[in-house]
């Protein structure tokens, strides 16, 4: 065999590799891609194939989006949880037997396997310069594009009526609920909390009631003369490459009380003060018309009445917004719950995060508010600081969950891998009761090794940051041929981990990466009222995109979000699951189609060489 | 004499030319260098040589802003141009025998010496080695400052009560008035005007009453259909180093009877849409209530009458907010205005630009709207682009203005004197009548000779962009040592001229040079909703500016105003004229003492060093 064909095969391989796994979690696949790989193993690819997610719609007219009536009944069947992973029974005696649904689990073996398929495809040498090597070209092509086309595309725009950068639909695809608002807004905010409620209890300590005016007093200072500065909410210079300065920033003052008071859904006033935050910021999204956010609320894992307490926020206090579409994060903090005792091992975190929705999908009405909140979750995240390194190596060795009950953290592959079979296993049993299903949308390559990328090629079905790809020519090509979302966040990068202008954002974009723009954090990291515009506006100075590329990063943070078909028919077009100009309505989403054309004949022109490569031509 | 003395007795030389010409015209010139030249000269500094321009206070509680009664009397004078400057004779006797009054011109001869001298001084080799020297150090003097008291400075900042970046006050420097709105503003204001007014007449062509519906319908487009892409206002990639394309996007749609009927004072509706725009662009200040701007209005000099037109059309319109603060640009197209024979010679343009305004100084009553309307005018702008090469020299034998009637545009110098002259006659002559006073405050260094930057070292009080002082270590050392505020507007820089990240903002705001951010055409460069903020934020990003570095900006930018001594002292405080940190008061300005003190002491050093350098010390 010659580079060449050494090469493709890996590649087609490692493509294969995802398809299957997206397949099985219900996740997204392109179907041009498939196609190929159809095409290369000389099979027929049949459209009933393509795997979709399911969202819930937005509430019709005048429906109550809290309504409980029509939860689901119960389906009887028996949950539980094996090696990590929990199977669903018919009844507690096939659970006894272990004879579960015949919902297709990962195998964990073949995971494995998969895994070291991909990280010495990594490495090998061949496959290396053939994926930089494309990847320079596809930088060159898009030059050029840009040279000859940029006028025609802007004119495609011009002609185009009404639609505008303005009123194209954005996405905020990775945002955290805690730090949603900007410092301006939570400063005014707890002033005006103050004017309000200065006599309200707040706390409890040992049976003495707390009044917010008590509160303040006991940090010694005076709502009326706290400032952005005071408040200290915002990331300097001090916070690069420091996360753990960073995480910090959450406590405003830094007193833990105030974020325990305004930034938390559980605390004396069941979280009303962060639901009212929330819902402001909602409603600024909902007067600008065209903007959506996607906030992150955290499970941790350590308790399983987390999901009651935070469904009970949820529905409690109605927070509810057409343009909020939620995400669960999970804090990869097991090493610090392990060693304060509040889990036994790693099985029981992972059992406190997923056995109560298993159990909400299997019996609804036994936690309705739960039930409730779940249809408004569009998927999963997994967050910390990626710098850290675990030590440990995610291998057929490695101690089964409910035997790691070290202190050490798990790697970051092995939280992965069990998240995602977690939901994969959840996703099916989901679908079968026809609810809506989960997307595992971790932060990945923000930091740290590039196995976390390989991780999430296998597992996600996008993913947050992804900077790294800088660093592995073979994952950035195998994200380009699987045309993975990923939410990119300059000015958050910008404070941690890298300076704006050694963004990859923009080669990431010329070079056919799905990439979209998102805030992170507008508490920390933005200035003005609008911070996506803001994110919007730099990207578009610095990196001097034009309207074409900008409504293209748009189009894309639609795609990549938990937005509902229908949403996304309106947003997007009729066909906007159609692959190339086809999929592409530019009365809605302002992209020309020279840019879609180019997208896509670029794209297979590229799985067309691995074809060749494969069959040997 | 050794290099040291050679540089130092050219700069305190340059420093003594300067201060006599800011005397000489009312403008301002810092008393800590003032005091030094003093003292070099073995002179009593005199507190009461002080120099300050008159700015009007902002009408009190329930006061017009319009009314015309308190206007003074006619004072009888007679005011005649002579070689380009103009004249005021206590009569038309005097006036024929060329006895004016006493109010010192300033003498040509003189001034070329002077400028001669300072051609000089910034070639020679010892004067640049000093120079670029002591700016090396005035960086890394700052480093370490910031190395050793960023945190110090932090902490009086968190100690400053009610008072944060946000709540102090900033003054966009820098701002045509024709594109104050963003593009987005501008687009709904054409829509708006269109479902409102669709049957107004707008236009008269031949005789023929055009209605607005008529005016669209003859371009071929509906408002309803129009979006920020085929209104083509904002500067792309393409406007990089063409200031032409970039002239040309002030036409929506690429159409000059949109410029006149929505960008205009002079049209068909005497400029209502324009007062209109202006008036929500002031209202949106004034809602964010810490921003004021100080946009350009057009004087040309092609007709004596445009004065009374600009006049009557801010009068009738009301186009006044305490936010707003006005000023005249003139741009520098003689030879346009002499090819089509408007103007006989540049003498008359001249005349048509200033004779106005001593008529309307010596006799208000003859002009109440436009006496009116300058009591609202701060300065004064000289505009166009800077990188056409005129080919002329200022210099002696250059023709005088009445004899300057070739098609030839006369050098950026020329232009620029015979402004300053007639600037600094009219200064007197206001003062002289109680009246108050205009700063010369022209557009220079952003592209062309570096002579720019030394015409108006001698000539202006402030100037806007300076970028070319990269150019020039010795007139960087004297913008530094005379602290000359520079409007700087990296966003426009970055559509037009430089990158954003080679913008030199960052090395002149560390190295001390008085900087100011402004956002020059928001309608072409910005957008979001607060386009000073967008300028403050993407700066504080790229350029990783702390907050007292925020705030020092937005200090300097009142001091650069033209916004009156009242307001001066209500947002800076009482002692705001002193220099140093007794200046300085951080509940107003957010602006650490340890800054100030920082600043000031840097100062007295280089000044001191001067003058040790003179004496021979």
């Amino acid at each position: 065999m010659d580079d060449f064909e050494v090469a493709c095969k890996g590649l087609g391989h490692a493509l294969n590799i995802r398809e299957k796994y997206m397949r099985l979690a219900l996740q997204r696949f392109p179907q041009t891609t498939s196609q190929y790989l159809r095409e290369i193993d000389g099979e027929k690819w049949n459209p009933e194939d393509l795997v979709q997610p399911v969202f819930t719609s937005p509430p019709k007219q005048g429906e109550d989006p809290f309504n409980t009536k029509s939860l689901a009944s119960d389906a009887g069947y028996v949950a539980r949880m094996r090696d990590g992973v929990i199977y669903v029974y018919k009844d507690a005696a096939d659970a006894d037997k272990h004879k579960p649904l015949n919902l297709p689990a990962p195998d964990y073996t073949t995971f494995i396997d998969d895994m070291n398929f991909l990280i010495a495809l990594i490495a090998q040498g061949p496959t290396k310069t053939y994926s930089h090597r494309r990847l320079k070209f596809l930088m060159s092509k898009f030059n050029v594009h840009e040279m000859l086309n940029e006028m025609e595309e802007m004119k495609e725009l011009k002609k185009n009526p009404h639609r505008d950068f303005y009123n194209c639909r954005k996405v905020d695809t990775h945002i955290h609920a805690a730090a949603c608002m900007n410092q301006k807004h939570l400063l005014r905010f707890i002033k005006k909390s103050y004017r309000v409620d200065a006599d309200r209890v707040v706390h409890n300590i040992k049976g003495k009631d707390i009044t917010l005016k008590d509160l303040f007093a006991s940090l010694n200072l005076h709502p009326y003369d706290l400032t952005v500065d005071s408040l200290d909410v915002h990331a300097g210079r001090q916070t690069f490459q420091r996360f753990d300065k960073f995480n910090a920033k959450y406590n405003p003052v830094g007193a833990s009380e105030l974020r325990d008071l305004y930034l938390k859904t559980e605390n004396h006033i069941g979280g009303e003060y962060f639901a009212t935050i929330i819902k402001e910021v909602a409603s600024d999204l909902e007067d600008a018309k065209y903007q959506y956010a996607e906030p992150r609320l955290s499970i941790y894992g350590c308790n399983p009445s987390e999901w009651t307490k935070l469904s009970s926020w949820f529905n409690k206090n109605r927070v509810f917004s057409p343009n909020l579409k939620w995400m669960i994060q999970v804090p990869r903090i097991y090493d610090i719950f392990r060693a304060r005792d509040f889990v036994p091992h790693f099985g029981k975190m992972l059992e406190n995060i997923f056995m109560p929705i298993f159990q909400a999908t299997i019996d609804p009405q036994s936690n309705p508010e739960l039930s409730i909140f779940l249809q408004h979750v569009t998927g999963f995240d997994s967050v910390d600081d990626e710098s850290k390194h675990s030590g440990h190596m995610f291998s057929t060795k490695s101690p089964k969950p409910n035997k790691w009950d070290i202190v050490k953290n798990p790697s970051y592959t092995y939280y992965i891998y069990y998240m995602y079979a977690n939901i994969a296993m959840l996703n099916q049993l989901r679908k079968e009761r026809g609810m809506n299903t989960f997307l595992f949308r971790p932060h990945c390559g923000e930091a740290g090794a590039i196995t976390h990328l390989l991780a999430c090629f296998m597992t996600a079905d996008n993913i947050s940051h992804g900077l790294n790809l800088k660093k592995s020519p073979v994952l950035q090509y195998l994200y380009f041929l699987t045309q993975i979302p990923i939410a990119m966040s300059p000015l958050s990068n910008n404070s941690l981990f890298l300076e704006y202008n050694k963004n990859p954002l923009l080669e990431f974009h010329k070079k056919g990466l799905v990439v979209s723009l998102s805030t992170d954090d507008p508490m920390q990291f933005h200035y003005t009222k609008e911070p996506l515009m803001e994110e919007y506006a730099i990207a578009a100075q610095v990196f001097k995109l034009s309207t074409c590329d900008m409504c293209e990063i748009s189009r894309n943070s639609v795609i990549q979000s938990g937005l509902s078909h229908e949403e996304k028919v309106h947003f997007l077009g009729t066909n906007y699951l159609k692959e190339g100009p086809e999929g592409n309505d530019i009365r809605k989403t302002n992209v020309a189609q020279i840019r879609m054309a180019y997208r896509y004949e670029t794209l297979c022109y590229e799985l067309d060489l691995i074809k060749q490569g494969v069959k040997g031509d």
